[in-house]
């Protein structure tokens, strides 16, 4: 392990000062053309030097016929040609001294045979110059605090604080769409491919060490070095959570991760237990993943399972008591001093077991800051999980009803709903103990979005909210039991 | 049963053509107000006749002293008055020769005590008048077909195919911003709150009968008639799908029940066989249930457990093989015919495997058309799985790069990918088999909304897809299990 990110040997391939790029041209169908927008778009600020056969220029840059042309020595070469010819760009661009390479180009171990053969060539070339690189069959890199994106797509999305390593590219990109409307972006994310000589374990490292990075998220087909994930992992989970989706433990998703990075899964349990002893959290979905880290980045520590649930309807309260105690969390009885503070800001309708079903405050804003905040002064309080409905539309109406105008209603309930989402923003903002929503409204909804977009993380139902408690949960003892494993070493 | 409609003993509590309403008045703030609102919001054609004390006139329509005094019996009477005279009220209701009551009023059964006499009491003026009512602590009916909502929010959703009945109001009207955001809607919907003699499985009847019910769905927090729940779902099974969602089996669940509506929980394992006995699906969420109806009320029957999976990039055909083997379903290799088919339409690259994986089509729109056409036509072939994935912005650059102009890109992009979603449900109006999406992509993109609009499910992710064919799988199972125990009886 290195304490200061420069220290990484990837280091250069995130974070590039020049460039020599294979495989862009005039023509803009062509993949490499299209990735090399793609650098472009997002604002590279440094020296791209293509390199090309026959063009001049390509996309306004002064292209190169070879990569021993070159004016400086670039950080790193990026390549997007044919299979049968990569061997030989890496070749000449360990002649000229580059030391790191993206490959993109696939057809590699990937498809077997051949392509095998091509692969070990490759690790020749590499080995030889001592070229350090991420692929082949990859996309590349995602930096947007550096301004660099190597996929092909777009990265619309803010430069945010998930980490991310993935043996799938179109984790990278094919869901930037859903997780930026969540507020989330990458701090730097990898494809890394075929993995020749950087795998996953290298790029977890690397984000360990990122500042920028607050939590890592993993997309898992098959771990090739068990024991340096573990160390490498057990080192950074102290101070940064690592949340992992793995796909290879079913068959089909064994023989499906096979064909596409050539990955070698092992069973369910073996990664159970090196995810366990190694202190990352699993996630069971994408879904799930982007979820985790989401909360894992945003709230404060939970140091227990004892979950406080609020309610102004029975059913959601119900719904939410059921899914905490199918994943094993506890929904304690509140204490006398809770129950005395709640009787003077309940009415006489309101349920105040756990959950604490308000129905109609007697002060609507009480439901997003007395009730709350007493419920999380409870003793037995370890997290709060809150439902979480205001349609507007209702809002509007019971101010129509007061005898505004439409117009007016509608300004005011936009300034009503802003504040509760407000009230609740301004607890967390204390960091003592999380605060979780769920809902069943749409994600469209202004209060919902006033939630997310104030830093509140509300998850679609508490099925999927009592999932993230125990991820919660889970990094928090982990992380306290690694500590303690090692400081009695 | 019943074989008519018309013939449910609750006909006129979804279908009234006249109504007594109690509770209403001239300040709007009142919930008795909200519930009239409600009323004449969705259009109800009906006549109204709001009984008041002193009002002479609610809402523009005239106000009656007395339900006595009214010039006819009105169909149905619904009650939102303050818990004390709500018997008195059903007392007069059954003077003047009323059958049926909607009570929205709580306080009841649910509280204990006081409450709990005063429910036994409105049962045996129900009984002396042979009263049939809804409720009391409920929210009553929503019937978009009869233009009839009485729950205190707007219906803002298209009137649809779901007939659901729950032991929650909530889940009829706060999760509508969530289903209607598909294109669903309630056939006609139930809140049945402490059920004094009117429950679930009354309801449940109704909906077996309701031509406008494709798909029913239940909330349910504890079934008191187990029996007859058994055999009207096994009558109802044969041609309608029931899916429920129950959620007293955890002891957190149990006691959050219990203080909703007084309903008493039974052990999980006795209300999955309870299920399984009745051929009923079973959803482990609100969210799941919603999906379960979704593609139940849309797809052709799944005859069996054999997926094929189609994608155009590795990772998403790992996940949804991995979620299709741990959700028990089969991804089977393909027939040689098939692969020889596929041979025609698939570049290099691809993988011909099951999931077969496109990389990069010969021609764009083979992925919407000609490959699934393929799959479907596999003989293994009992559902095909397809990840969806077009974003428009690429698209948009694509043509952009080919030459075109941003905003005819931006024209022609939108036409593309219409057409794309518009190949799929083609595929499906032969109604052979299934095709179920799935993404990871945001809900907002255009292509999902397309493939939604057009009626084809696609689900957050493969895992949640997984659930949903095992549902479809399950329906056809039982089914058919149901009709050959009934033939050899």
């Amino acid at each position: 392990m290195f304490n200061s990110i420069k220290e990484s040997p990837i280091y250069p391939i995130v974070n590039p000062q020049s460039i020599a790029f294979f495989g862009a041209s005039n023509n803009f169908a062509s993949m490499g053309s299209n990735l090399l927008s793609s650098v472009r778009s997002l604002g590279f600020e440094g020296a791209i030097y293509p390199v090309h056969p026959k063009e001049k220029q390509v996309q306004g840059y002064k292209a190169y016929q070879n990569v021993l042309d070159l004016p400086e020595t670039p950080d790193l070469a990026i390549i997007v040609l044919h299979t049968d010819i990569v061997c030989r760009a890496v070749e000449e661009c360990g002649q000229k001294g580059i030391k790191h390479a993206i490959i993109i180009s696939a057809g590699f171990k990937e498809v077997g045979g051949r392509g095998a053969n091509q692969e070990k060539e490759l690790l020749d070339v590499a080995e030889k110059y001592g070229l350090r690189i991420l692929g082949p069959n990859c996309l590349g890199v995602i930096n947007p605090h550096h301004k660099l994106n190597t996929t092909w797509m777009p990265y619309e999305a803010p430069a945010g604080f998930i980490g991310m390593a993935s043996q799938s590219g179109s984790f990278i990109n094919q869901t930037l769409g859903r997780i930026s409307k969540l507020g989330l972006g990458f701090s730097t994310a990898f494809s890394v491919g075929n993995e020749l000589n950087t795998d996953i374990v290298d790029c977890m490292e690397y984000l360990g060490a990122c500042p920028h990075t607050k939590v890592i998220a993993l997309y898992i087909e098959g771990i090739n070095r068990g024991r340096a994930f573990l160390e490498a992992a057990r080192a950074i989970v102290p101070h940064k959570p690592i949340v992992a989706l793995y796909v290879g433990g079913s068959e089909a998703g064994r023989r499906a991760g096979l064909s596409h990075t050539g990955a070698m899964a092992g069973p369910d349990n073996l990664y159970d237990g090196i995810f366990r002893q190694s202190g990352v959290i699993r996630a069971r979905s994408i879904t799930e993943l982007f979820d985790f880290c989401w909360a894992l980045g945003t709230l404060p520590e939970c140091k227990g399972r004892r979950v406080m649930i609020q309610t102004h309807s029975g059913g959601p309260g119900a719904t939410a008591a059921d899914a905490c105690g199918r994943a094993g969390l506890e929904v304690p009885a509140l204490s006398p001093q809770t129950l005395e503070k709640l009787s003077e800001l309940l009415p006489h309708t309101a349920s105040a077991n756990n959950p604490v079903d308000v129905t109609f405050s007697r002060n609507p804003l009480f439901y997003y800051s007395e009730i709350p905040k007493a419920l999380l002064e409870n003793k037995d309080a370890d997290i709060l999980l809150m439902y979480c409905y205001t349609p507007t539309e209702s809002v509007i109406r019971s101010l129509e009803s007061l005898g505004a105008s439409r117009e007016e209603a509608a300004k005011q309930a936009v300034i009503r709903i802003d504040a509760q989402s407000q009230a609740i923003a301004g607890l967390l903002e204390r960091r003592d103990k999380p605060i979780i929503g769920f809902t069943y409204s749409s994600s469209d909804d202004r209060f919902i979005q006033g939630l997310v977009e104030r830093g509140v993380p509300v998850f679609s139902g508490p099925e999927q909210a009592a999932r993230v408690m125990e991820a919660l949960v889970g990094y928090s003892s982990r992380r306290h039991g690694i500590m303690a494993g090692a400081s009695e070493n």
